[in-house]
């Protein structure tokens, strides 16, 4: 190892682990360059191996007891976490930074109490590890079992909202895993600071503070070191953006799950109850256009287009939102409805914009799904039996909704209490992840001198 | 697109799906290079995606026809596929190829029985696909389910036994996938001829005959240009040699599940009953050593190390396994048994050929274990129950076998009717994979004007 990259190492430990909470989280900085980095990426994943080992005998009681000293930390640091908060917010502010960024950028006294409250309903979670999904007794008299176990080291690439810093790290460590976080650089101080109280609540309860890193390293180049080496991570888990996911793809030696984009369309057949239809539509779209499950695309069947295209463009306009049509919309309504251009097909606005298409049939509805989706939540508004059950059978979506909102595609109303992402990828969790998703399932055979013959 | 790249294709559909059983699988060429390759490949996965979405429609019914189909002509064409196997064996004989290597190769009629044998026991197991596996209620009246789906389109990437291509292929198909196999070049007479019965039973039951392909491109940057594209494949499985997995990691741009090596262990406590202890040792290594779920290292506990090592050697070497011991075991024993090399440590011999050390303890078995296991399958062999405990659940491996042999970590020993690997990840699957591990779970929820507020 070189001079140079023995220096970073001492630094990140020397930073991560003595440095109290109240100094600058930017305090000492790391060597920069290529080795340094790739260095201290090494270093951060080493740690994290070491750190799962430990957590694989962490008990339930311990966990639970690093969520509960985790929400009292952030409830007495809310000011201090505010503060830090307040400098990320003003960096954007000059950076000239709209205010839906700033928005999701915002982690004030308020949100941080609300973040402790996730902690709290996390805490009440079953834990997932040493659960018994199935077990057998074999013929030959073997006991057979499969077992959750802990993944081992996640990393947890993501953008912008803050609160995920915490999010993410109880859930990975409630399911017995480390965490490596990388957060946007424009979270950066309020990151480092929810790092820093994460790891000091790890502490309190005697488990291992590598249990959840963040590297000091800002350049980009720390994202492709740390799903690039085969081994380091046994799931990466980017959340942001296409460029940030394309990014992981492009450089992964390393299984990942992808939280890609929401292209949700909602197809209303021609047997749809419109007075159901409408509201259903409204709240698909309006009810908070920035979040992936909200619906993008309306399609609307050819048979019912004269009476419904009308009475969708007026309560979408009567919401705010603006309206994009097709043709045959075009022509059943006037201004200020626009014409939809070749790329609002498949587009993923998170605004108050909707793309309305008149739709043939639901073949012709399906197969614009099949063109345009982006498998995370495709729903049918129908009172047909056989519509809806062919739809069901046909779309590929993470989650077909049927008569609902697509905002109920979410793990909190789905169930699952919590949620670290909506995968879009089909391998190991399709929609909603949770604790459970956190977890491999492994054999446990009880033989008493089996032999293979 | 090129007229080149046409041509390639037009090539491609006209020998799969035209081309008589009976005529030379490697008749036409396609047009080679790197553009023709490529065309190729996007050709294939196109394809398989048409064919894809037609399985997603498919019945139990028609789906076990194909089986029932494929079963027939493999007992009707075996001395067919015999001769094109002989091909291989000629060419691999004449590159002067080992006999192990020929034995994996070989295809004979009475192999051919056996492999329809196997496509029976694959029609008798339950149909994953639609099956519910969890459902609720939720207070707010939303009706949610979860529900077996197929996966899409899936790669093979396999050397050697031309087996795989029949059981690879009828397990995907089972469970409404199609997919694109790429054996080794060694086999590919005996492959190709598979593909086209595999593709005549498809069409005799009135299933896309392209839910199985086969490239014809020879080359190796077929594999790179299969797992290169994002969203082509929706799940890659390389299952051979360690350079293999190595190439498709390298290139991969879609999840990858490995079938990574077996580097299994087994820990001989102190507390062992040697007498049952010995025939699983020799079960372990012997029983067939070239196969993944073999044992390669015996770690016999210090305290019973004078006891215990001269039997197991003893033993291993009247069922003519080479024992290769650390110095502890060469103060124990003399020859035949040689010093161990450090490289002997983690290596996955696949042979007579065994690893035996002396350990202090659990604690060192166990890092041992974490240093050169390859998360396969580990085994204890106790009569302490705390020991057995510990081991469990200190040790990541796929399957911890207390008592048992190592041989038991298949798909077949552990109940799942049959396998299309063994995987060493721990995403989605971890240990044997069977039919449900080619699906995955999407939701469905049924409101009845459900919206979120």
């Amino acid at each position: 190892m070189s001079v140079a990259n023995r220096k970073t190492q001492v630094i990140q430990r020397a930073f991560v682990t003595i440095l109290p909470l109240s100094a600058a989280p930017s305090g000492p900085a790391p060597a920069q360059g290529v080795d340094g980095l790739r260095a201290e990426v090494v270093d951060l994943l080493q740690r994290a191996r070491v750190a799962a080992r430990l957590l694989q005998t962490a008990t339930t009681a311990q966990k639970n007891a690093f969520l509960a000293r985790t929400a009292d930390r952030l409830r007495q640091q809310a000011e201090l976490i505010e503060q830090k908060n307040a400098v990320d917010l003003d960096a954007s502010r000059s950076q000239g930074r709209n205010a839906a960024f700033l928005d999701r950028l915002r982690l004030d006294r308020r949100a941080a109490m609300a973040v402790a409250d996730s902690v709290d309903q996390v805490r009440s979670l079953p834990d997932p590890i040493g659960q018994i999904t199935s077990g057998s007794r074999q013929p030959n008299g073997l006991r057979i079992r499969k077992e959750r176990i802990a993944l081992g080291v996640i990393g947890m690439i993501y953008e912008s909202r803050p609160n995920v810093t915490v999010d993410a790290a109880v859930l990975c460590v409630k399911a017995g895993n480390s965490v490596v976080l990388r957060g946007g650089s424009e979270a950066r101080h309020t990151n480092l600071a929810l790092c820093d109280l994460l790891r000091a609540a790890l502490t309190d309860v005697g488990l291992p503070a590598d249990a959840v890193l963040y590297p000091l390293h800002t350049d980009h180049a720390v994202i492709a070191a740390l799903v690039g080496q085969v081994g380091g991570l046994d799931l990466a888990i980017p959340r942001g953006g296409t460029a940030l996911i394309d990014a992981v793809n492009a450089h992964a030696r390393v299984p990942v799950i992808q939280h890609y984009q929401g292209v949700c369309h909602i197809y209303v057949h021609h047997a749809a109850d419109l007075d159901q239809a409408l509201p259903i539509l409204i709240n698909a779209k309006a009810q908070r256009p920035g979040v992936c499950n909200a619906a993008e695309a309306i399609l609307v069947d050819a048979a019912i287009a004269a009476q419904a295209v009308p009475r969708i463009v007026e309560q979408m306009q009567a919401a705010g939102v603006q309206v994009r049509g097709c043709p045959r919309v075009m022509a059943l309504v006037g201004p200020p409805t626009i014409p939809a251009q070749s790329q609002d097909d498949g587009c993923e606005f998170l605004d108050l914009i909707v793309l309305l298409r008149v739709v043939d049939d639901l073949d012709a509805a399906v197969s614009h799904i099949a063109q345009y989706g982006s498998r995370h939540t495709e729903a049918i508004l129908t009172t047909d039996l056989r519509a809806a059950n062919a739809f069901t059978q046909r779309v590929d979506a993470s989650c077909v909704m049927i008569n609902a909102s697509t905002r109920f595609n979410d793990g909190g109303c789905l169930g699952l209490g919590a949620e670290i992402g909506i995968s879009t990828t089909k391998l190991h969790a399709y929609g909603p992840m949770g604790l459970q998703h956190l977890t491999a399932e492994r054999w446990v055979v009880v033989g008493d001198g089996h032999i293979r013959t």
